[in-house]
């Protein structure tokens, strides 16, 4: 009996409905505060170490909340979804953790790393193209052939919910360990699944909402500037798990209403923050998952906030990429 | 009004009142759980990120400690140590935390993140040699032309109370977490600093304590073997913090009367600890700080264990020696 969830009326009441169902599917990940990245920032930062989340990602929360919330007869269909990675991950596990099959429409391009990780989770991959618009005609012709339900990336309340409960946690356990609360978070935004889910929490908390995006590919940005949802041509960003080149359109509402305020980084600063946070934080993230952290060391957020909660993304990068953003960032760790 | 430390009297009572003593000046450092570490040790373990602690290493207690309980006219003549790396940053941290000067005496293949991370924090570096012995002549040197006082690196009682404090946080923090008890820890040993301070809140714990050695540099278990200190060979483990061709005579009593088991491991095994920890921990360490995770995910440590703390002991390691490490291990992340 839950209720049903109309995007108009999304709000800090699905987010915690979403943490019930996944507690004890996803990881309450640590909130790391290291006083070497206080001092590159400026501010106080609360990191959210989502890369130690399950499968490397946030994204475990969003699928394994729309997936638990699925009828067994649903279930017995399988799940089907499309993904350049961290998202396939997840909708595997989930599907996993439900006894479910997972079909998973992935770009011929996608990083060994997340291949790897949705084969050994039992998914069924489907190479489809390197756009997000041919592997999502790949995954509705895998949803008729097989009657499978469709967990989208982002543009959906369910996942949306889902994925608020990592801001959620990071703003209970921030005033928990600290007695204070934050006054602002800044979350990296691909499609807008986190931006979106993060704004139901920071709103709830009266904390200001930051959406970083890499500057040569801000489909956020551009839509809030517009007023309409723009679609960007495609980036060739270091961060590859921030390539949509447009938003979920629930998303943007969300994001509106909410007032998000965007911030734009780039790949430089992007790999700067890899490697600071590598070497002063003692944590790896990948590229995407460095993308609000770079907002903050790079001294863009605006002056007089103090207390700066950060979301970590995710972590899922291989050697090959740490070692040539290392030849090239690392001696800039430090500013 | 301190008690006098005894060597035969060193017990938790000296550990607790070293953590009132250092609390504000060090770091209560995380303690790391992940699954898929979990399932590389065939155990759950909890790991003390000691890599994130101030100076980027446990040796910070220590130090903090022992300068920390100087008088006024002790400090005011300035505080001398020798060391490889971490434990001269964590002295001239705690001398500039108490307005102390610090002459260290390094060898002259130090890390030059670790010489960089001494000069950043005030200390004044001699270059000696590249033995333990020709930096320990050098530190005497400068006590007897400054009148400033010897902290050791770790055949001290104040020193090894200090280190104790990473153990101790490390049993808190898992009780008050998970509700139970470890039934073991790892720490890797050096000059025994580490493992003599883990003694004396294992044994209160009633858990059982192991000492992680690279297998070309083990004079803690050979001089376990045979009863009486021994002096090995100079080794050239990818470990450059557990380098000392002796352990403390004091750390060896302690570690002799608290029942300390020894377990050697390769620079193979630290090596792909290294890379493990790295890509499916999401966390940076020092080869050093590796040692003791790599007895466990080498699955070394004697059957019957359910739940095992390992203290990663620091996380000072330039990008050179990562991708080195990378291009040699990162295959093999994952057993």
């Amino acid at each position: 009996m839950t209720l049903p969830l109309l995007p108009e009326r999304l709000d800090l009441g699905h987010v915690r409905e979403a943490a019930r169902r996944i507690a004890g599917h996803v990881k309450k990940t640590p909130v790391l505060h290291l006083d070497a990245l206080d001092a590159v920032a400026g501010v106080a930062l609360f990191l959210k170490s989502e890369n130690m989340q399950r499968i490397g990602a946030y994204k475990a929360r969003g699928a394994m909340h729309a997936v638990g919330r699925l009828t067994e007869a649903e279930r017995a269909r399988g799940v089907v979804t499309f993904s350049s990675g961290n998202h396939a991950q997840a909708v595997a596990l989930a599907a996993k953790t439900y006894a479910a099959k997972a079909y998973i429409a992935m770009p011929v391009d996608a990083p060994a790393v997340k291949v790897a990780g949705v084969r050994a989770l039992g998914g069924e991959i489907t190479f489809a193209g390197t756009t997000s618009t041919e592997r999502h005609e790949a995954a509705l012709a895998l949803v008729h052939a097989t009657g499978a339900t469709m967990i989208p990336p982002f543009d959906d309340p369910h996942v949306v919910a889902g994925q608020g409960t990592a801001t959620l946690e990071l703003f209970e356990q921030v005033l928990d360990e600290t007695g204070a609360n934050l006054d602002a978070v800044v979350v990296p935004v691909g499609g807008g699944g986190l931006v979106a889910g993060a704004c139901l929490v920071a709103a709830a908390y009266g904390a200001r909402i930051f959406g970083a995006e890499p500057d040569s590919s801000d489909a956020l940005a551009q839509s809030l500037a517009a007023g309409e949802r723009v679609t960007i041509a495609a980036s060739n960003t270091i961060a590859d798990g921030l390539k949509p080149v447009q938003v979920g359109e629930l998303n943007l509402a969300i994001a509106r209403d909410h007032q998000v305020e965007s911030v734009r980084v780039s790949d430089d600063e992007i790999g700067r923050a890899f490697a600071t946070l590598l070497f002063h934080g003692k944590t790896l993230v990948e590229p995407s998952g460095a993308a609000a952290a770079a907002a903050a060391f790079a001294r863009k957020l605006p002056r007089g906030l103090a207390r700066v909660g950060v979301v970590l993304s995710g972590g899922n990068v291989g050697g090959d990429t740490v070692c040539g953003l290392l030849a090239k960032y690392a001696p800039h760790a430090v500013d």
